[in-house]
């Protein structure tokens, strides 16, 4: 791992990460990962993320145990994305729901929620979030 | 569709759009598109994105002929991902694959093919592409 990834970096140093639940292939959520935060996910099969907001790594389900079991990681065309084929622990979703895009928009860009809460997030993450 | 979209745009007016496969639910590519690619999208049907390299919206297929027909649209979390369900006619990949993600990466970094190519991409976008 010593070894130079062949990966494209964007201008911050960062990759966009597509997690796709490895069995229903459903697509999870959709994060950020630096240079870092890849090798850290290829060395370590649990997916590591940088969050732009608060500016550093974090581990999905440090604090939910809502973990991210690594089982493939793939590469586009332009070596610009990941696609990340996990086993899903709980729910990806930081607001409760299994996936992060539960939520469709119409052709007026009206949106409607599609899926059931699996869990309560004020339980999971405390009421401090 | 006057209506402001509810959506977060980064700094350079851009949003994460994720393309799965409706049926098999493969993820196909992954783009970027500024409001007016996302407006289109919505309207048409078909898939509009925004080139970074070349400045300008596209719609794909409209070389090759490998169009989209979006079936769903749905939003993150975060409302700053997209991702649209579509009917690929053809192959999503320039470079001739139905998944730009046609190569997995090992846990040391390193890559290989996964899949056939179902096209030959210097006749469907020509040799000079």
């Amino acid at each position: 791992m010593g070894d130079k990834l062949e990966l494209k970096f964007d201008d911050k140093g960062l990759i966009t990460a597509v997690v796709q639940d490895d069995e229903t292939h459903d697509v999870l959520m959709v994060g950020w990962m630096n240079e870092e935060a890849v090798r850290k996910t290829l060395q370590t099969g649990r997916t590591t993320f940088y969050s732009r907001s608060r500016g550093k790594l974090w581990v999905k389900g440090e604090e939910s145990g809502h973990v991210q079991a690594v089982k493939s990681v793939r590469v586009d065309c332009d070596q610009d994305a990941l696609l990340i084929g996990v086993e899903q622990t709980g729910g990806a979703c930081h607001l409760g729901y299994r996936s992060c895009f539960f939520r469709e928009v119409d052709r007026k860009g009206n949106m409607r929620i599609l899926a059931e809460r699996l869990f309560d997030p004020d339980e999971v993450y405390g009421k401090g979030e």
